[in-house]
């Protein structure tokens, strides 16, 4: 048995400790891919330097654990797609915590504010075209009805962490396109200035991969995993209001929710 | 301006259009990536043959597009990290679309049935240990006091599709090695055997890529991207009762939730 007062728990605890996914990689059954003994190496000298602080060179690294550079490659890039590293000029250092977002109906704005960092959106593209028919359903006009479709680029602290897709109904916030300042908070605008309130939404999360184009627009590593949410929300009369889709940066955020009893 | 009445919606719908984010891979600026014009083509034959039927061979579709089998081939590999399509024997067929489970206090088990599926577990270990202290604190016990750890890979219809790992103080659940049946609901468990009833919990979602040891486990492709559900739970007193870490296939799993104005 191990020491219970021991400051180092028992393997196969840690190997199930939160944020530490990587470390209940060693097969018991199988051999153990060799870049994943160098990435687990490379896990602990993580946390040994601690947020902000930079990892030798990938050569260094090499030399170190005996192993070929392009070993120390693959170790790396899954650290980096996993967000515990991050490139920071010509080098790699050690990354922070990811953002904890709650599941609700504040906006991005008021979520990442919460945490101490600096939100921010850019403007990719707004336009209009006539409602399809599930989209029309969604968002509460007739099929063929005009549809805004505000995509914009989701910031924290000027880092691009995101991005989304706002579909309304023209109908609904006519002015968008004048109106509308697109840096600033969609729910804050729909509240202050046309005293349209949210009641409530249905969300859906998965994960998918990053296409080119939202890689390019998010400037992340091609066929980083993303967060994807798709949300359908409804006005405090229960009409229906928009259709958002969100990609997150998978490496960046997670997601937390309080579930009492009356969840279905 | 699109007519519409057409079925087909305008393109730039398409791009964002739920279930279809391949589409919104084309960059605005810079050149498409061969392997992704690929994918784009077989996603839109894949909607065209539906769920389960057979795609062409890699070389037929090599053949059809008139491009090298390894840009079939990583096309192929995004679609089934994706879940699009999925591997039956030595073919390639259109997967069926992704599971969708509530977040709720209800369990897997339930989650699954509702969906006319059936739910099954299987046991891969079950061990005791003293509790070192951030988990002591998160389970209601006291550092070094022994907790269960109960690993199990979860099944949807004999299909693997999780792993979970579940930690409870033994003190609370004595008999968990001799008493409970590990490929049936430990939340029936508690409320049939023992009387306990989860008042609420907290949880929080990521994606993080498999390690060799859960890909071997779930028999997935390893650096598939999973949804990990991190999840610290109450009975109904309001005393802390467990702490669970669930990995889901990507690929298979989405998650729903509805969001009410109580919300934080």
């Amino acid at each position: 048995m191990d020491n219970p007062n021991s400051p180092h728990p028992p393997a196969h605890l840690l190997d199930q400790a939160p944020g530490a996914p990587i470390r209940s990689g060693i097969p018991e059954h199988g051999r153990i891919p060799k870049y994943y003994a160098v990435k687990a190496r490379i896990a602990d000298l993580i946390e040994e330097l601690g947020d902000g602080q930079t990892l030798p060179t990938e050569r260094d690294l090499a030399v170190r654990y005996e192993v070929a550079r392009e070993t120390v490659r693959q170790a790396l890039r899954e650290l980096l797609l996993e967000g515990r590293l991050r490139r920071q000029g010509r080098g790699t250092v050690v990354a922070g915590p990811k953002l904890e977002q709650p599941l609700s109906l504040a906006s991005y704005t008021e979520g990442v504010r919460r945490q101490g960092r600096t939100p921010g959106r850019h403007l990719i593209s707004l336009d209009r075209f006539p409602a399809p028919e599930a989209l029309a359903a969604e968002i509460g006009v007739k099929q063929g009805e005009p549809v805004w479709h505000m995509e914009r680029v989701l910031l924290a602290d000027d880092e691009r962490v995101g991005l989304e897709s706002t579909y309304v109904s023209v109908a609904r916030v006519p002015a968008l396109d004048r109106e509308f300042e697109p840096d600033s908070s969609f729910y804050a605008y729909l509240r202050d200035r046309l005293g349209i309130s949210f009641g409530d939404a249905d969300e859906r999360i998965e994960t998918v991969l990053a296409t080119p184009r939202e890689a390019l627009l998010i400037g992340t590593p091609p066929a980083l995993p993303m967060l994807l949410i798709h949300r359908v929300s409804r006005d405090t009369s229960g009409h229906p209001l928009e259709r958002v889709r969100t990609l997150y940066r998978g490496d960046r955020f997670s997601f937390t929710t309080h579930l009492g009893n009356g969840g279905t």
